[in-house]
């Protein structure tokens, strides 16, 4: 038997979580929260079962959820997507993304990514045949020359990948940026895919910029989003994507034989969750406060930093502590200090290693208390 | 924007269950039960979203769940799975499958299935650029000539799809066909992956021949099975995929950027439940039961039938009533008599119309009697 994907190692997060459950280390390393999701969310579940809501969910998803998901859309950024066509539900936003690429790439197709880019983009592409054609950004800007994206474009370009607010990097897309990607795809056929899973998470008054605001980019745009990040549960897998009818027929045609439909239950949930939209608009100040307590209580540290704008990630940068690798670096952490983060080569091209770790804020107040403390004595 | 898979249509369950919601027909098309779930297992559903357990599972799934799988295949097969690197969680069987074939198909490869098929094995092969080799099986009995099989196996074959209790014929593969299945695989690298998410649905004292059964064919399976269709929830869409470490590590390769992990408590729920294992062994039986009142009721009727030897679905064979093409036959049923079925030339090669429609008696002894006065009266 000879392997298909010779060059696929496991995922850094299943990698990391694993190292810090063997050592017992405080895990900041995969991004998911350590405190609990809203009872009354669980209470919806629960009584979404004894409903007997338990058999598929309609193949996109509840038509009710589609709705509430639209009209938040609109509320939030004033851009109108039809439920019955243009959105389905996903077995998280990961699903989301592989089912994107699935129904668009095909052998030799090329697409444009952004690294250091989240892990499941390139396994992802290459599953398909599809080629990465690699752009890589630098802390502590990570910012883009759009003039020097333009010139990666070939008449093999199937797609471009963006994701903003940006995980692993904290920093998010200006309109400006948004406005000459638009002005890039304008007059050709490439896709968009765009990874928006951190949408309610953006500090300091910033605007989330959807693709969804940019008429040029919304006509060619798979958009992502998960719940899991939003509502603190991050195990239930559930998401969603929004597109244009014409590219969301696409995205079905593969998501009914790769999923067929998500767990039901969640779903009646989550529509009856959404029509407090507080639930998510308050989520901004919340993760601002998580990252406002981690770096007072780090400042004293020899890391350096620019603060995060957007996601519940912090980067870190250690070249005034050790010229290890950061792979090394991130692992020593975890064996002797019982602090598991994930270093950022892993994300980057030919594993460029820019001495930074990535740490999670989604934690409470005496985790980040507790991380702090033994990273300020590193 | 030029589609990848211009030729592939809406699942037909999707249709049919549409169309009976429109009609307001009995849906006995689409497969699930219209019964409930064990209130104990939503209980311990619950339990698992109170205890917390609602971030991302391990990867692989949870290892207590993995564990009691492993001890139940080996309870009934006598043959053991390791619990760390041979089986995989799933978000249903579907996605089990649809990663199965992402694993292993490259552009170009041949895979043998059996038609009538499974409708997601076509298009799931299609996306990764694979060509299917069809094999058409006719009623009443299904058989398969194995030697005619053999004869379509080339240098280009990179897997054979069997799937027993077979859907939607109700037929079982004999210990005779996968000896006979094992001596053509013997000494090729040609991969197996064998469906049997039906393995608890089996009548008449007939025994489930699963690939593990057969050293021959282990080596090299992918199987894949279902808890949505043992307990009764097919709208949790958890399942899994067990097979030897080698081709479990490539299917991991994939399963963890397809949906990276599956509903947490869930897992959790289902791990506890597993325990009585009466939870499962009395399945057959119940179905049996099932089975044999809708085909006493529709025993004056027109419809011709050989009864069903597993899964939850009955073959009825309308050449009697009618010369209509089978699809229209199924949608004037849904219409006019208000019962939706499957027809079956969806499944078969070039669409080949034997006349009969798939009929799912996982239904409440209630709906099966609403059923048969209905088809009585055709
Ligand atoms: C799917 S596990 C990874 C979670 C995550 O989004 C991250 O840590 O970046
Ligand atoms: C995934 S919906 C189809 C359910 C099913 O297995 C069937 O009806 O055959």
């Amino acid at each position: 038997f000879q392997s298909k994907l010779p060059n696929v190692p496991t995922s850094i997060f299943s990698v990391m979580s694993a190292l810090a459950a063997e050592h017992n280390a405080l895990n900041l390393s995969q991004g998911f929260p350590d405190f609990k999701s809203d009872t009354k969310l669980i209470e919806l579940v629960n009584k979404a079962m004894i409903q007997g809501k338990n058999q598929y969910a309609p193949m996109p998803g509840i038509l009710n959820l589609r709705k509430i998901i639209v009209e938040k859309t609109e509320a939030l950024y004033g851009v109108s997507y039809h439920p019955e066509t243009e959105i389905t539900i996903t077995a998280g936003a990961t699903q989301a993304i592989f089912t994107v690429i699935a129904a668009t790439i095909k052998k030799d197709d090329e697409v444009i990514i952004f690294k250091p880019a989240y892990d499941s983009y390139e396994p992802s592409i290459q599953v398909f045949g599809g080629k990465v054609i690699p752009y890589q950004i630098y802390p502590e800007t990570f910012k883009i020359d759009w003039s020097e994206v333009k010139k990666l474009i070939t008449l093999k370009t199937k797609m471009v990948i963006i994701n903003t607010p940006h995980n692993p990097s904290g920093q998010i897309l200006s309109k400006n940026d948004m406005q000459q990607l638009a002005a890039i795809l304008k007059d050709t056929n490439i896709v968009l895919l765009s990874d928006e899973v951190y949408e309610h998470i953006i500090f300091d008054e910033a605007q989330h910029q959807s693709a969804c605001l940019f008429p040029e980019l919304a006509e060619r745009s798979f958009i992502v989003a998960s719940f899991g990040k939003t509502f603190h549960n991050t195990g239930w897998k559930v998401g969603y994507c929004l597109a244009p009818s014409a590219l969301m027929e696409e995205f079905r045609k593969v998501h009914q034989f790769n999923v067929f439909s998500v767990n039901h239950p969640t779903q009646v949930a989550l529509a009856d969750y959404l029509k407090t939209p507080n639930n998510y608009l308050e989520l901004g100040d919340f993760y601002q406060q998580k990252r406002d307590l981690f770096l007072s209580l780090i400042k004293g540290s020899r890391f350096e930093f620019t603060p995060s704008q957007g996601t519940y990630f912090q980067l870190l940068n250690f070249k005034n502590i050790t010229s290890e690798g950061d792979f090394y670096f991130a692992k020593r952490l975890t064996k002797e200090h019982k602090i598991a983060s994930i270093p950022i080569s892993v994300f980057n091209q030919d594993n460029l290693d820019t001495k930074v770790l990535r740490f999670c804020f989604a934690k409470t107040d005496e985790t980040l208390k507790k991380a702090a403390e033994i990273l300020c004595k590193i």
